[in-house]
């Protein structure tokens, strides 16, 4: 297809089509004369991959770059290509105050799920600075609720390698892990607050 | 204690304590003289439920005056009370494309976990355009994940629902849904990311 088939088909503007093939992330179609190139699926889905990556994960164009070289080389493996896909729109709180109590707190939870992870995931810098502002508030989540977190965050990324799991190459299973990662994490957020409303009605409606 | 030994107790500047006097969020002290009041442990307590409300909750000053309204009516029960609370920090991405397939996910999840909530419960509106966003970039989270993502949400508020046990007046409870709820959502995001790589370390470098 030509590229005004593309855009179509993608929802992509043509505009910005042309500005991913000039910033080498989308490669460039088949020549069929001097003026046109011939599309495939295959720039549809990383059409797709890229938008994920640009308005659902919020990635600067450089990340982007980046992931997709991952995602390209198959001498990655598919662990550390979803990896390289998910610590880049993993961000750091930024720690302040103690972090003892937040290390005990975290180690904690780590030890209690069984979880093991390279020493330089971002995710631990981050629950480490998010604990570490909870103290500071003189609000420590105290072990029995630190432990329903830890299980629940368990059994989403459980819910997370399910859809991973069911996707057929590396392209789609990045765009998975990427689109469920940022708009899980929000989904989860609002199904949390549900849970919490119903549960506490069942809790203190009977009490008053 | 005088203005300046509650500014010192609670971390807060005075000329901020003078505006939230000022703006009826802090109740005034005791008049000692023409030109002193005199403060106790309960405006401690206000001024930390004040700051989780602004710095934590990002809530403007007429929504915070709103939600501690709630907290100092004893005609509210608690259950209103944080539901009042929490309702204030939950705010409506916005719909987009179709919601019919987002409302039956929905469905199917509430169902599933027995949730029971106000129809007009701003969390569901929420969920549903978080949804209705997955659906438009063709990736619905599939039944197996959406399971898997409601069960935890459970999980986590049963943990909330812990904290919120623990504590022993209205005023900390509401600090702890607040902080528990805006907080806990950065935690879990990131206790998340670490499960994930930790279940998929498990599963796809065994493969590798």
């Amino acid at each position: 297809m030509r590229v005004s088939d593309l855009s179509r088909s993608s929802g992509v503007p043509v505009a910005t089509i042309k500005y991913y093939l000039r910033e080498g992330l989308l490669p460039r179609g088949e020549t069929t004369s001097p003026n046109q190139a011939r599309y495939d699926d295959a720039h549809i889905r990383r059409l797709r991959l890229i938008r994920a990556l640009v308005e659902v994960g919020g990635l600067p164009i450089a990340t982007v770059r980046e992931v997709l070289s991952a995602v390209d080389d198959p001498a990655v493996g598919l662990h550390d290509m979803l990896g390289r896909t998910v610590y880049a729109i993993t961000g750091d709180v930024g720690a302040s105050g103690s972090l003892d109590e937040a290390e005990a707190d975290l180690a904690g939870a780590m030890v209690h799920l069984g979880w093991q992870v390279e020493k330089d995931a971002p995710a631990l810098a981050g629950a480490r600075s998010v604990l570490a502002r909870m103290h500071e508030l003189g609000w420590g989540p105290g072990e029995e609720t630190l432990r329903a977190w830890a299980e629940a965050a368990d059994r989403a990324a459980e819910g997370d390698l399910a859809a991973i799991g069911r996707t057929t190459d590396r392209e789609e299973a990045a765009e998975t892990a990427l689109v469920g990662t940022v708009l899980g994490d929000a989904l989860l957020a609002a199904l949390r607050r549900i849970a919490q409303e119903s549960r506490s009605a069942q809790r203190y409606r009977a009490e008053s």
